[in-house]
């Protein structure tokens, strides 16, 4: 046990007194975990367009003061009663969406949307009694999704912890926590915003700027594409890289990226795209375009704009016969999916993803490991990393899209 | 080699002169097969709707005399050059959408949509000459669907054509080979017809009149429930009754058929349909009434009727997180398939289906084997025989929808 457990432990995190001003960097106390709780001290963070969205608060009922962060890495400290797959020098990624392991969705095979734990932004407060355990002064600082990880030390849900491989360097898969850019479907109001952070990074001419390895999962896990094939990936942010990074794992041999920027396509190319096609430059629609180039069409695609009229594209792509297309991007709540159903007929698949299909708890030390044995490489997505107590910087650098992903090194 | 190989056969066939008039049986002569392709020795035929529709040739360009039928037993008489894998007195079932083991499709594992062999109901010929076998005092009568099988010597190209076990009774598994009432997609005018020929039945209070084996693919190949899970079944014609044969060999412990003929709910349950829903008695929609019966969705369901309403349904009644819907009937041309893409993003998929996913060389000799073991209980569906000679009766029950499938015994 550390010297620590059981103790209330003061820290510094970065705290959002309003919505859209700058964090300050406070001391905090941190409460023990409680049942079924876990404290972890973070070592690394990093920040994406979400905690940016809650943060500046535009047409949601604004909570706050808050601790935001979600995309981290750290060391078990100490675990509340009942705790018994991590102890204290546990490395682990704090996740969002979590995996109580008893639910429908938990025992389900085929699901990773665990009824307890899946996302909530709108609760600033633990499960467990409804209370926070973050405070200044005695006066309570809201969590944010569960994590909160813009704090030296921080109480997750055991079940949002997942327990990784020591040897693993934590600036870097710290990355692997997040997939906040897809799923939300109890948030409407969440996904309107998405929504709108897709399109702006769409139709922007920046570079990337929202990162999730959601896209990763989603090519993986769910569009399964194998060796030697193709795989078209609608739109090239952060999302759509991360799922031409899966289908360069997946070993296929023609990844063609679609989006209206075409400057994007040079970044792309490290993430493995090798074809590109700008719906802009052509006089019919891009999956007639895209049929065309691949006699019928694309055995795979993988949609990350949110835009309803890339979904449909998307899906319409895929060759018949084989062809499965997934959805990523975050719809407009208003948003409906058309298409004939013959293009289902003729064996076409539509599925979508949340999280990319990982379970958290489950399958994140396996993509760990996929980046321990050289097979996944995040280094490419981490252009930027700045000390805790430049943590503002981090944001200015996401608001201007210079980053794909600003690590947020702790201890300084 | 029988002794008539290489010879021109004469024989009886029930020809169609004209549109709607009843057959006439003639006696045609049936030339021997040329390469690649097969004489068979019809034993057993059967009636499907499909032969109807064309036979009346409502809204389409006429295409007589023909041989309609495509829903058959028989044994290998002769075969043309270049056939290795049938001989003479191999018992066989000839199918209406072929596999050539050559194209693109036939050598995806993933699809049974062959390039060369799929379906072609315009074409009255055969492909490797584009003339007709089949001719009275010179004079060609037309192919349908390159099977004929209202004839006792029909020639039908080998991709076309499945070996199965020598043991198996042919006047029980010859309704295997039908499967027409799906996929159909490169024919506008049939997929319009088929609707029609759909919707007459699930508003029908007669007994079911469409057979097709296609339903039971769509839930063992596509659907693929889980035993003890819960499946739903949109229209309880024959193609739906095959759909919940399909979920009752998986095991599935629920089966829920929904129909607007609540009379169907009793045939139904010789199936496995243990439960049943008409959408008319509830004043919500039904996949609402499926999820609270369900505790959130099935866990697969299988659209059998083509109405667009339907597939939406049966796409939204599947649960979250692992639920999986599959579209089997035909739907009008002018659909669309219209849906919130939320849906798709909490983890459901959908799917289509052509011939039950069957590759009919590779895959029907297991079906016939799954009948053999007593998996597949094929009685259920046979409710009545006729005699060759008495082949317009069977018109006559189809017509009146008082048979689901209807045996024509060759030989008499």
């Amino acid at each position: 046990m550390s010297n620590t457990a059981g103790q209330i432990i003061k820290c510094r995190a970065a705290v959002a007194w309003e919505a859209g001003k700058p964090l300050v960097i406070e001391e905090v106390e941190v409460a023990p975990p409680k049942a079924g709780e876990v404290r972890l001290k973070i070592l690394y963070t990093s920040l994406c367009h979400t905690d940016v969205y809650f943060w500046e608060a535009k047409g949601q009922t604004p909570l706050f003061p808050r601790i935001f962060g979600h995309e981290a890495g750290g060391i078990v400290e100490s675990v509340g009663e009942g705790v018994t797959h991590l102890k204290p020098g546990d490395h682990a990624l704090p996740v969002f969406t979590g995996e109580c392991g008893e639910c429908p969705h938990c025992k389900s095979e085929e699901s990773n949307m665990c009824d307890l734990l899946r996302i909530n932004t709108d609760r600033g407060v633990m499960i467990h009694d409804q209370e926070s355990r973050f405070s200044i002064k005695g006066k309570p600082i809201y969590h944010f999704v569960g994590t909160s990880t813009f704090s030296e030390y921080t109480v997750v849900h055991a079940g949002c912890v997942a327990k990784i491989n020591p040897e693993a360097p934590l600036d870097k898969v710290c990355v692997l926590s997040c997939g906040i850019c897809t799923g939300l479907q109890h948030h409407p109001r969440l996904v309107y915003f998405l929504t709108f952070c897709l399109l702006v990074i769409l139709f922007s001419d920046n570079s990337v700027s929202f990162s999730c390895f959601v896209g990763l999962g989603a090519t993986i896990n769910v569009a399964k594409p194998k060796p030697g094939s193709s795989v078209a990936v609608f739109g090239l942010g952060a999302v759509g890289l991360a799922a031409a990074e899966g289908a360069r794992i997946s070993g296929a041999s023609r990844i063609i990226g679609v989006d209206l920027v075409s400057s994007r396509f040079e970044l792309a190319k490290k993430f493995g795209v090798n074809e590109f096609v700008n719906p802009k430059d052509h006089n019919k629609p891009v999956q007639e375009v895209i049929a065309e180039m691949t006699n019928g069409g694309v055995d795979r695609s993988v949609e990350c704009t949110g835009s309803i009229q890339a979904m449909i594209s998307a899906f319409e792509c895929v060759h018949d016969g084989w062809g499965v297309a997934v959805l990523v991007g975050v719809p407009s709540k208003d948003d409906a999916f058309k298409t004939h159903p013959t293009n289902f007929l003729n064996e076409r698949t539509l599925k979508g993803t949340f999280y990319g299909n990982y379970k958290p708890r489950t399958d994140l030390p396996n993509v760990v490991e996929k980046y321990m044995r050289g097979e996944l490489e995040l280094e490419k997505f981490i252009t930027h990393t700045v000390p805790f107590s430049e943590i503002n910087k981090a944001f200015d650098l996401m608001l201007k899209g210079e980053s794909i992903r600003c690590i947020i090194r702790m201890d300084e």
